[in-house]
């Protein structure tokens, strides 16, 4: 499956996704009350939401600075010239304390968020695990000072 | 309440966590019954938690290029010296396709996460959003061009 | 109409786009007798696609030094905050040197492409004519030494 | 020949070359005629103006975006030092996405203009085809959002 | 006085220097006891020095992270071409956080030395303190990830 | 002994630090008289807080340039993908003019502080000492005009 | 005289300057007699490249660093986006230690070449003469550490 | 000799300096005339300052793009950490085109001043000569458009 699929998406489907993006735990039956249909049509169009890919999971939100992690960054990673991606995407993903990368355009080959309890946790993470990693040449590291917005994207705007 | 309240958790919070890391819509009644307590149990220290400040809410994933989306990017902005932090930020929030907004160190005052249907949408929202806002002096637009990793911070770690 | 019209066009049409994409002359007569079909067939297709706006018209390329246009030039150009990119867009349009304009992604507020007849020249265009634009507050000059690629996107990927 | 031949020109070269650059399909029965000289000089005066370099030849202009290559950038290559221009300029031009190459003073060794499909296309243009070219060392990604100025040199500034 | 005034030191100022150097509370008559002259003549060459501007005071060295202070970081400051350097460099001097400031050639009109005690702490005095004063354009963050070498000229180089 | 410590500090303890910030060569007695408390007080406290790691020692400030030391400059240093940070440290240890030491998030992977005599000097230590240095890939040179501020965290914030 | 004149050169003129280039200070009847001419010729054809413009002085070259001058350095000044480079290039002619202006392409207005005393001189040229002219943004400076090159075009390469 | 020997200097050596700088061609017995001293004293003096090391020669003065030189540029390169300074400067050396050669302290390991008669020769400066120098990473051009200021340090200045 490849590409936009918003196609096969009606106003019953986006309703349901409009509750879930506000609180992703409401009950099934619940969404049924709210939409005016069975909770086995909700049951139905969740599956097929699930199978086109559109809906991946949920996530927990919590700060992590509460749960003692002070530091969240964006660490922007230059590659050498012989980049073997899968590989490096593989050390990434081993480091606990990587919880996001992107691929991107601009002077970074990619952008990671890392979580860190304080600055020399920081720093056991950037001279440690990521600068180590065969083929990463340089790191910039961009620290979160706050996160006044996190949200999904408006789905009124989508129909 | 401020700074890290870590040592107000014990094991069966981090278990709790634990288990809504990996899937936030677990029931209550399961959770109880894999940590071995009541359901009441997990409610009181849901709500602790919640009281803490360290659970927030829960976010539904979904795969936004299926929805028709198909440009992820950040966005640095770099600021006027005159800056009015709380103004910039309420006209931010007012752009819908704007889903993170982070104030960082480094080059740029803040990275914005923007979700976008294709270059022409992109092209509305910098030169008639965000470069239009008061104070906002020039911007750098990094494409995600894929994101392999989007997870939460590994729970074993911390206890 | 926005957006992709692909899906209107048909074999017949992408094998006249990919002839005219070799020689933008060759007459319609020829362009029929290639394509097994009549020349009206041809212009009618031509002008579906006209209307459609996909073919937008020709350009005849010639050697700009043999004319004694010694150098070429993308200028990257960045604007102040208070950006009124219609009438910056204006000004440029009047300068004769400033053969392509591009908004872009990235540390420039727009591309633009000049021809210019020596350094001189170059000096004249930058210091008098774009650096006066209300709102430039800085430009990058990069000279194009040499263009060894220069050719549309190959149809053959297309269909 | 080397240098600009632009001596050898006179008036009726500049007319048919201004006549051309309007509209590069312009019968040379209709280009005699606007210039009261019989169509056998234009064939001379082309033939001559071929001969001497000066025309290349024409291309059609086409809306890419309507034919779904919904994404043009720009892209800036830095090399490595050890650098063979001639084997990395035959890479590219095998990509059949690259439509320019033009060798740049600045920080770039050169620019790639490309034409891609939407954002997976354009990741896969990057990292599977121009970053894994033998001396490639980082690239840095221009979207071009909009190009409202495309067009030939005044040629009325040219006599 | 201006310049140096290294002319004026004798053999027996650079020992005095040097003893100081490893330790700044050695007492007089312990250095007079090491350089075999009486305690008096180190008063004497002691004063000299200070009157010469040589020795300006001494410092106590902290491990400022144990003092609760887990953040120190060099900030780059460019300042706006209306430079007041003297208005700036009081309003710097009020903010307890700032421990050193230097000007600087470069990129940056200046650094300051900053310790903060978390991240919010790093927030406050960017986004409250330093961004606020007037003439200042932007800052950017360098944190200091740990401080392997801190020490004094090594003094038999200068003899 | 990991973390901030200074909860295991009383006011007493501030006090200390306070008058040892203004004049680190405060004898002990006068600490005891000034804080009504007897010298062996004072022994014990400072016993303290130099085994918790507090207290690291004293340090004699001089003005450099007086010493014929004209340039003061922070060197920010790029390594090579393969970073052996210990190999460099010790190299850099044993460049007298090295007087501090950085690890640092951002576009360097450390900030040296070198103080030299003039700019032959500085060529020297740039172009036979750091640059030699294996691992070493560029370098960056800020010369510090001036330090209108050099002093220690006020305590006064602290208790 | 607008262009290049090399074509009203011929082998004289080219021999005088190639010995002019090695010894400015030789005497025409010198060059007269390496030339196999009269004195007289020479004094015509000096007389003709000084009306040309081609020959527009001597210069004595002088060790700077041995006059007291120990800081050579190029400074790239950024200016404002209200540029009015005449008032600019006069306030910097007022400028003594300021020996060489060009404008430039690239990231910066022009680059000046300044010489100065010491670390202080070079405070008080960038922060109390350039930084002050109305119109400069920023500066950055590079300092020249030697200067192992400095020669004429080599002129068998011209004829 | 090391360093600066202004101290050997007297006030009839700074006058005929003076007078140099003016017009290096000045004959001995004019400056003898203007400074009411003998001829003899004139030539004692000049050995005395070419002995010195002060004045290094004198240098014809042209105006390149009359010769036919269009581009003059600082080409600012960077090197490979295996930085061999003597090796690159003497294949520098021996590009004709090369005028000047800087090591510098900032971004680049040196600027190298080029004079190119057009675009085409500089690509082959740049492509041919430089980039292929063993050591040399990248390189960035910074065309001078012109340069209204080129003189000696003001001498006035000095005594």
């Amino acid at each position: 499956m490849d590409g936009a699929c918003c196609q096969q998406l009606d106003d019953l489907d986006y309703q349901i996704l409009s509750i879930l993006f506000n609180d992703s735990r409401t009950p099934f039956l619940e969404i049924a009350r709210q939409c005016h249909v069975s909770g086995g049509t909700i049951h139905v169009r969740m599956k097929k939401m699930e199978e086109l890919g559109i809906i991946k999971g949920t996530k927990l939100i919590v700060d992590n600075s509460k749960l003692g992690y002070d530091i969240c960054c964006f660490i922007g990673v230059k590659l050498d010239s012989t980049l073997d991606s899968s590989t490096i995407q593989e050390s990434l993903s081993r480091i606990n304390e990587v919880v996001e990368l992107h691929y991107t355009t601009g002077e970074y080959s990619f952008f990671v968020k890392v979580l860190c309890k304080n600055v020399s946790h920081l720093q056991y993470i950037l001279m440690r695990k990521i600068q180590l990693i065969n083929g990463v040449q340089s790191t910039n590291t961009f620290i979160s000072l706050s996160k006044p917005i996190d949200r999904n994207i408006e789905l009124e705007k989508m129909y």
